[in-house]
């Protein structure tokens, strides 16, 4: 299992991300689910990954290859790409073309593979974008309604951001929301885990404003997940009910 | 959609539904999912149900005409049982049995139904016992280090119980925890919701305590809920990152 989460926010968009990946219970590794692209100044993209490993990997290699490739162009390139939309399709054609494949291997097992992702940029000359991928590759965006998109484990971390999110919300309270939202899942699912990439956007930046690997342990994290396990019991005393 | 929980307490035991049923989203109903058997001083028995309505409510009919026939005894009343476990056989027997039924209808249309109980109760001579059934008829229990139970839509109202409910937890917070972890539910998913019913049974009193229909729009329920937003968002405030 997976927790990604993205906010998109007045002032900017904040995307955090957990690593652990297992097949089966017994074998738990650590991958990178956070990945960024940037032309400083110009285009910033993080893509945030949920599913299958060897769809996410294979799908990230293949966005980067085209890229490098001597025939890079606006249309196969998401640092070439017109507009962040180009680049959520970009990004949806190569998830839907690599899943496929792999899910036509697996079928001879009688097994599937599937994935998603959430796309989050700026170019300049145009606003932020968030999406969120489907597997099939369509896509849908984070809007003022809803400033957040979530893939994998998403229902323990929903309640604190459904109470404390709105596009005003600052880029420091967002920080604070996307780790507490994190720290709720943490608890619940074991197959989510630590560490965790944090990386802020601001906005009209055009780069990556600053981005933070969470070890397990972290002294700062622990206090704040212990002093918000304190706050929640100390608000449950208080209520009348 | 459901939300169902039960608290297994040294003081006691609190139980909470919703009553939200629905085929698709187009076709919503309100149904009682909270069903209560006694014989005052001599034993109490609260069943909450959750899954494909045809299955639940045929399986509380057999189970009362089971109690109703001139031929009850131990092994089919859940009134004559002479344990809890024995009780929560016979339920999960009759669920197990009315589920393979109505599946087996199904089936013509490529279809499956399920559902799954939470049968809790005392009998005199016995402790409290609470057991989560499992639509095959197998179950789990409540325990010192586990002390409550959820089906239906669990996710959302379980990171309050976490942090909160232990085994000494009494009857008063109990009651709050289970509406905070529902407040949290129903805010999350719109296929759990109002009105809810509520039941404390006391340790040893071998009746139902309290039950209490909460309807839509009820204040008391407002309020708590509104406080509880309120709570968590200064909460939220004071954390330090």
């Amino acid at each position: 299992m997976t927790y990604c989460v993205g906010l998109l926010l007045r002032q900017g968009m904040v995307l955090l991300s957990d690593t652990r990946t297992n097949a089966g219970l017994d074998n738990i590794s650590t991958y990178r689910k956070m990945f960024t692209f940037e032309q400083p100044g110009e285009r910033v993209i993080v893509i945030l990954t949920a599913g299958s490993l060897s769809v996410t990997q294979t799908t990230i290699a293949r966005l980067r290859d085209a890229i490098d490739s001597p025939d890079a162009n606006p249309d196969t390139s998401i640092l070439k790409a017109e507009t962040m939309l180009k680049v959520g399709e970009i990004v949806g054609n190569a998830l839907a073309r690599t899943r496929a494949e792999i899910d036509g291997k697996l079928a001879a097992s009688q097994q599937g593979a599937t994935a998603s992702m959430i796309v989050a940029g700026q170019r300049r000359g145009g606003g932020m974008r968030m999406f969120l991928i489907y597997p099939e590759g369509n896509f849908i965006e984070a809007t003022e309604d809803t400033p957040f998109l979530q893939i994998g484990e998403h229902k323990y971390g929903k309640p604190i951001l459904d109470r404390v999110v709105t596009p005003d919300t600052s880029l420091e309270d967002a920080r604070k929301a996307v780790l507490l939202s994190m720290d709720s899942t943490l608890r619940s699912n074991l197959s989510v885990g630590m560490p965790l990439d944090l990386a802020v956007v601001e906005k009209d930046s055009f780069t990556i404003g600053s981005t933070r690997r969470i070890e397990a342990g972290d002294p700062q994290f622990s206090a704040m997940s212990q002093a918000w396990s304190q706050a929640l019991r100390d608000a449950f005393t208080q209520i009348q009910i």
